[in-house]
């Protein structure tokens, strides 16, 4: 029979499919012989149970929690439901992968009217039952029966303005007494029921709600953004209470064994005096340092930060923790591997590489690719700073460097992203509601909450600048206006945040260049040194160049000549190339563009010094060259002589029905081989040029959209012919290799023939994907979505390789080519090229490079890394 | 050493690469004993050397060519430049594959002044002599100078005005020798060079002409509209003179073992007295029919027949002769298969089995598939026949029955065809000029020429409906006019041509059904005993799947319900359909058309009872449906309630950047399910009606460009619960299957899962030549001119499948999908089922079918057996 339910003692941190992560580890530290409270977990697959169930707890799975509460009485000397020595539990959710603030949570669990009334002795004893009896009641409430908290918490807020006080913690044991006694009524006006008095029906009833909560709006939307499967469910850790606001010296808080903006190893966290966990985290109180608690609570700090020593040696990575000191004795409530922005990330894992804690093959695969990203986010440029006005201060909750338009609800943010608007959320504070608007928003600015709140949790995770609990700042919700002093701000408008120190500026600042050095340069060191796929950019301005070596690239594997002639003074050239009547006015035109595009392709091989640089002969479909608007249309018809009528036909007869599938690549040169031409002495001229300048160039020409080996060799001929022409002209040669890009399906069946006639097949995945399929990605939109929702499509495959289909068409083409020509050298240049589970499967399949666009170097050198890491495994 | 000239004995009829068709048949004969003057052959190797050597006969050649010479004239007795027994030479081409007419001739090389005057020697050989030396300097001067033969032509045309007579042969010796005298006089004006008095200076430019002439426009488009190769070359057959024009017992003629218009088994043909071939195939003179020969010249007729014979037991296939009595003596000068209308190809092939001359795979090898589309040419309706005005009455060159409108020159044909237009093309007599106009019109009607006139040959080549000889007429070209008795039809006026009996007839004719019986259907019935391929027919009316079964089809293979929609008042229907803003709209409108769709669907089930009726799933980009122009948005959107704004901006919206890579195929149906779930209401419950009246219906339901299996399971299951449902309600069932069309690479890719879950696969192989490419057919039409000119491209991938790339995909979805699933029934329903070379390739890759339009079924059926014959040998 399938066993439900598990003691703590009878866990490990190896189960979390079954115990989910928060249970997993509780079992894990339980048996470590930390100050865990007792407890148990009841399995993932008793909610997925439930659900098969048509949501109901099957009896068997009743009756093995029942039992199990039996040996939790025994463990803990207590009883549920006993008037003198109740046994009090708090319910959690867990999955196996965390979802932060996504699931529910009840504390208090097992108090009713008859034990508090027992328990209640004194003033401070009533005070403290009370609160947790009215707790309980709200949690209930809000959790099981989904009545929201609002009704009971203006209860406090009542009597905190008819006590003329403003902290809980000043109304009175009577008070409090009242407070839990009218929730009671609330909860019988809101959902037509007696609160339960029977602590097994309150547990059971908790755990049902647990498991639904696995299905929640906000739930599923994370797991969507987050790529977590459905199918997990969540495990419901059923725990023994401790209570952090019981005495003076009682604290509830949350550490980390290292700092997780920074990286530096010290315990890190926060705490409240009297409070329960859920206060820290909701950023209701503005929390102390745990420098504070190293002051006032030398001996708990000292017993702390040696658990998260002894945790962190055996997780071997910087831990999460939650803690609870009632009466001063310190629990242990939960640990994970701590979130951690990517520069913290970075210096943990260098350091632990350093501490002898972990390999560097380890480390490499502590961090996601995608993290790397952040360390790219910009900050600001340091003069401009100086001369920025700053208008508030808060914490430095995760870090980057943004400016935009500030917005003040969910809906607004996601709208103004729309619109191409870069917008900052500022809130209150954030809750699991707002996740959709943090991830629209460029920053977050939360005006309570500490450094451990919702919002700079959230915020870190997903590589937000965040700056939380921010004082001096008061909002008008309803205005939709923010006032610092006496100013104040409107939707909509500019300011900027410093999220590494916390300011917040008003208006637009000017973000300055990036560099990889210190702990980043030795981890991507260490990645190269363990990567054997290449990393290419995609560049074709000096600028874009320039930066793909900053950020490590070692070659330029795609420069598309046709982004070099969308600046207005080369684009009327092209114009007149594209409207020639005669091949004598087409040339004629091309000689007006060969000197730009010389000039281009100089600064291109100065800047790629000593490295390949891949150039893709002019691809798109030419009409995307010509005026859109009858504006333009008429201006260029001016300029070139010719009338509206004329250039309005010229314009028309150059539309294509299928412009994907029309007069582009390859076809365009075969058509108009003179483009070609130029465009090889352009680069010819300009390899020989800057040879004579003392560069070293490797320039690889690129024929695009090949489908056939004779259209292949009809343009390698013309080339080779024309190149040779300017070798005997210059008296000089320099080396170069001719190749093409693979990027439809008869390309690929036709590879073998292509192998032996080029030195080098790029897959342009990004059309080779729109060919499979059969779909373009401009119109792919009015139907995807459908796909996604309908669970046909699992992901987007112009985002990460279809590795079933278009990936199988890769494999053929890879092992035909290498077949004809073991010296052939296969790339990747489609956006799948920057995408690390994409750039796993280049890996695997024996590509020699991926390029990508130079910001994501980086993210492709670690992603290259971590597969031939996964590979050895 | 390669031999570059052959003697007439050392050569054979298999030799015909090297020889060329003529000259391997005059070496044949030779060897057979038949009566053939004496010559020899230079290769086609000579010819392409002659090329390489940029246009010069090579030393070697040329002294091979002088040796043989001297053996030539050991072999007649005779002598080249003697003045006393001068040999004298014609000069011919002959390519490997026949190119009649396309190609130049020489005749009475050896001839001049000196020669002639010795030879001439009483009235009579006067008249021959300087007729025989006008024509050569006249051919010399058209063939190796390219000066044309108007200026000499115009001497003789003088001549009779001068002498008031009509014809040539009234003309006397005087007359010719003072022509002669002054063609040398033309020759030397027009050429600025005496006319070369030495024969083996007249030979070898002769040669070079004839090479020359392999490379004429003529000949290179004639090559290019029947895919002959470039590279083959012309040999060059030099041979004894004989003269048809010598004296009252000489004649000249052509003729065919069997009648080529009908089949007949009897000898059939035309001479002309005193005349040489040239006067025959130019059709200067109207000729006699052989059954005057047989009155006038019985031993010739009796020797003509026998020879007749024995050449057709020789080559086991109807012969083309060609022949000259001189002095009474019957020569031979070529002979080969006789071209023949596709009604008496089939008759003679049937003949030639039945006499056990040649085997039924034997027969259904002589003739192309594409030659029985002749079969399916329309004849008159009978009724409309009787009613019609006959205005005269010419030789029934070639068969049909065509009506169109008059043009009188190649150029003003081709327009009209470009514009849509029916254009017959009415000339006095055609030439080999005349080619792309006789390509483009419908219909060849000539005043002069007779049966095997060029126009006639050309004509039945092909399968042009062509009367010739048509003398009621006259011609002004000038004037664009034709006039018949007192009345005159201008450019553009309507007639019809009856092809079968030669009557020309004033407007536009009704034709009738066609009908595959006699002979036909014999010949029809051997195809089907001997092919594998199932024949299956594309329809999507009662009339087309009628029409496909009377042609032989064995079900039909596509119906596209979106052809059904485009009559006026479904496509309103649609429209609704498609305009609909929510679901519930939607299906209001689909409600709409579920009636008229299920009646299509009732009609299609009787006319296909006993077959299965494969139904493809909506599959177009629904904007196909929607208004074009402002007129039928603004119509629409009256009779829909909606603005003009309102139905511009949703037709706008429906617009794609690619449509045929869009929201199409499968792709609607997942969007919106309840378009397949009408479509599938309206098959089912037909399909039972028509069950319910004793029809036996086999619906194979089929989901169009599927690329992953998901896509197919997610609409199979939601199709089978409808069907369920129907049948439920209906409390019956019927058989029915479900399967998939591949079109994509991806679905390629995906066969083995595919095949796993589908019934059939119908290969669209239309849009997989698209995908694979990566060309749409709508836009490559841009560069794929430039493709064939460049020899990129040999043939229209669209066309004839592209067996190397797409060819090659198509193997691979068959292995895989039959590993997956050996019953699965594999077809195909592109463009390319009705084509015989891509069916070739189907039947070798194992397929089960192929489906093509209704009147395409003959040949592909024929082209399946064929291809099963070939598999054989």
């Amino acid at each position: 029979m399938t066993k439900y339910v598990y003691l703590f003692k009878e866990g490990n941190k190896d189960m979390r499919d079954l115990l989910g992560g928060k249970g997993a580890n509780l079992a894990e530290m339980k048996n470590m012989g930390l100050p865990v409270p007792n407890g148990f977990t009841i399995t993932t697959q008793a909610c997925n149970k439930y659900y098969e169930d048509d949501k109901k707890i099957d009896k068997n799975i009743e009756t093995e929690i029942l039992e199990t509460i039996t040996k939790l009485e025994n463990e803990t000397g207590k009883k549920l439901g006993d008037k003198e020595n109740p046994l009090l539990l708090s319910v959690r959710s867990g999955s196996p992968i965390s979802m932060p603030g996504m699931m529910d949570t009840i504390l208090n669990l097992g108090l009713n009217d008859e034990i508090a009334r027992n328990l209640a002795k004194d003033e401070e004893s009533i005070r403290f039952i009370y609160d947790s009896y009215r707790r309980l009641i709200m949690m209930f409430a809000d959790v099981v029966k989904e009545k929201g908290k609002d009704a009971f918490e203006k209860l406090i807020e009542d009597k905190k303005e008819k006590r003329h006080v403003k902290n809980d913690l000043e109304l009175t044991a009577e008070d409090m007494y009242e407070i839990a006694m009218d929730s009671k009524k609330i909860y019988k006006k809101l959902t037509k029921e007696n609160f339960p008095e029977d602590p097994k029906v309150q547990l059971l009833e908790a755990v049902k709600a647990v498991f639904r909560s696995w299905n929640t709006e906000r739930a599923v939307i994370y797991r969507k953004m987050n790529n977590i499967s459905d199918t997990l469910g969540t495990a419901v850790n059923v725990q023994e209470m401790v209570y952090g606001n019981l005495t003076d010296d009682s604290l509830t808080g949350v550490a980390f064994s290292r700092n997780p903006s920074t990286g530096e190893n010290n315990l890190y966290g926060e705490y409240l005096e009297k409070a329960q966990g859920e206060d820290i985290v909701s950023g209701v109180r503005t929390p102390k340092s745990v420098e504070a608690m190293e002051r006032d609570y030398p001996a708990i700090y000292k017993e702390l930060k040696d658990i998260s020593k002894i945790l962190e040696k055996h997780y071997q990575n910087m831990q999460d923790m939650e803690f609870t000191v009632e009466k001063g004795k310190l629990y242990i409530l939960q640990t994970r591997n701590g979130k951690r922005v990517a520069k913290a990330a970075l210096t943990i894992a260098v350091d632990m590489v350093n501490e002898g804690l972990i390999t560097k093959e380890e480390a490499l695969m502590r961090i996601e690719p995608e993290k790397i990203n952040e360390l790219l986010h910009p900050t600001f440029d340091e003069q401009a700073l100086k001369e920025a006005k700053q208008i508030a201060q808060g914490l430095p909750a995760s870090p980057g460097a943004v400016s935009g338009k500030i917005y003040f609800n969910v809906k607004d943010v996601v709208n103004a992203k729309k619109q191409g608007i870069d917008p900052i959320l500022v809130r209150t504070e954030t809750s699991p509601e707002d996740i959709e608007g943090m991830n629209s928003a460029v920053g977050i600015l939360t005006i309570r909450g500490g450094m451990t709140s919702h919002a700079a949790v959230v915020a870190r995770g997903i590589g937000r600048c965040c700056i939380s609990g921010c004082h001096d700042i008061t909002i008008n919700e309803e205005e939709k206006t923010m006032t610092i002093g006496n100013i104040t701000y409107h939707e909509g408008d500019n300011i900027s945040l410093d999220g590494q120190t916390g300011t917040v500026y008003e208006g637009l600042i000017k973000t300055s260049d990036i560099s990889i050095s210190g702990d980043f340069e030795i981890f991507m060191n260490w990645a190269k040194e363990i990567k054997k796929l290449g990393i290419r950019a995609n560049a074709e301005t000096k600028q874009d160049t320039k930066n793909a070596f900053k950020f490590g690239a070692e070659g330029i594997g795609l420069s598309r000549t046709e982004h070099m002639f969308f600046e207005e003074k080369k684009l009327l050239a092209i114009r007149k190339m594209i409207v020639a009547k005669t091949k004598e006015e087409r040339e004629k035109a091309l000689k007006e563009i060969l000197p730009i595009q010389r000039h281009d392709f100089e600064d291109i091989f100065r800047a790629a010094n000593n490295h390949k640089v891949t150039i893709r002969y002019l691809d798109p479909p030419l009409h995307e060259f010509l005026p859109k608007t009858k504006e333009d249309i008429d201006k260029l018809a001016a300029v070139l002589n010719m009338t509206e009528e004329e250039m309005t036909e010229t314009v028309e007869n150059l539309k294509e029905f299928n412009p994907m599938m029309g007069h582009r690549g390859c076809r365009l040169a075969i058509t108009y081989p003179e483009i070609a031409l130029m465009q090889t002495t352009a680069i010819i001229e300009a390899a020989i040029a800057v040879t004579k300048e003392g560069y070293t160039v490797y320039p690889e020409l690129m024929i695009p959209l090949v489908g056939d080996v004779n259209e292949y060799l009809y343009l390698k001929n013309i080339i080779i012919e024309a190149i040779n022409q300017i070798f005997d002209s210059y008296k000089m040669k320099i080396d170069y290799e001719i190749g093409t890009m693979i990027e439809t399906p008869r390309g690929v069946v036709e590879s073998d023939k292509l192998a032996k006639e080029a030195s080098f097949f790029s897959f342009g995945t990004n059309d080779l994907t729109q060919m499979t399929y059969g779909f373009s990605r401009d119109d792919a939109g009015s139907f995807l979505e459908d796909y996604y929702e309908k669970g046909i499509f699992k992901q987007d495959p112009f985002k990460t390789i279809d590795t079933e289909g278009v990936g199988k068409l890769l494999i053929v083409a890879t092992s035909l080519a290498k077949k004809a020509n073991p010296n052939i050298e296969l790339g990747i240049c489609g956006e799948h090229g920057g995408d690390p589970k994409s750039i796993e499967f280049f890996n695997k399949i024996g590509l020699d490079y991926v390029s990508c666009s130079p910001y994501r170097v980086p993210v492709a050198t670690l992603a290259a890394a971590r597969a031939v890491i996964k590979e050895r495994e």
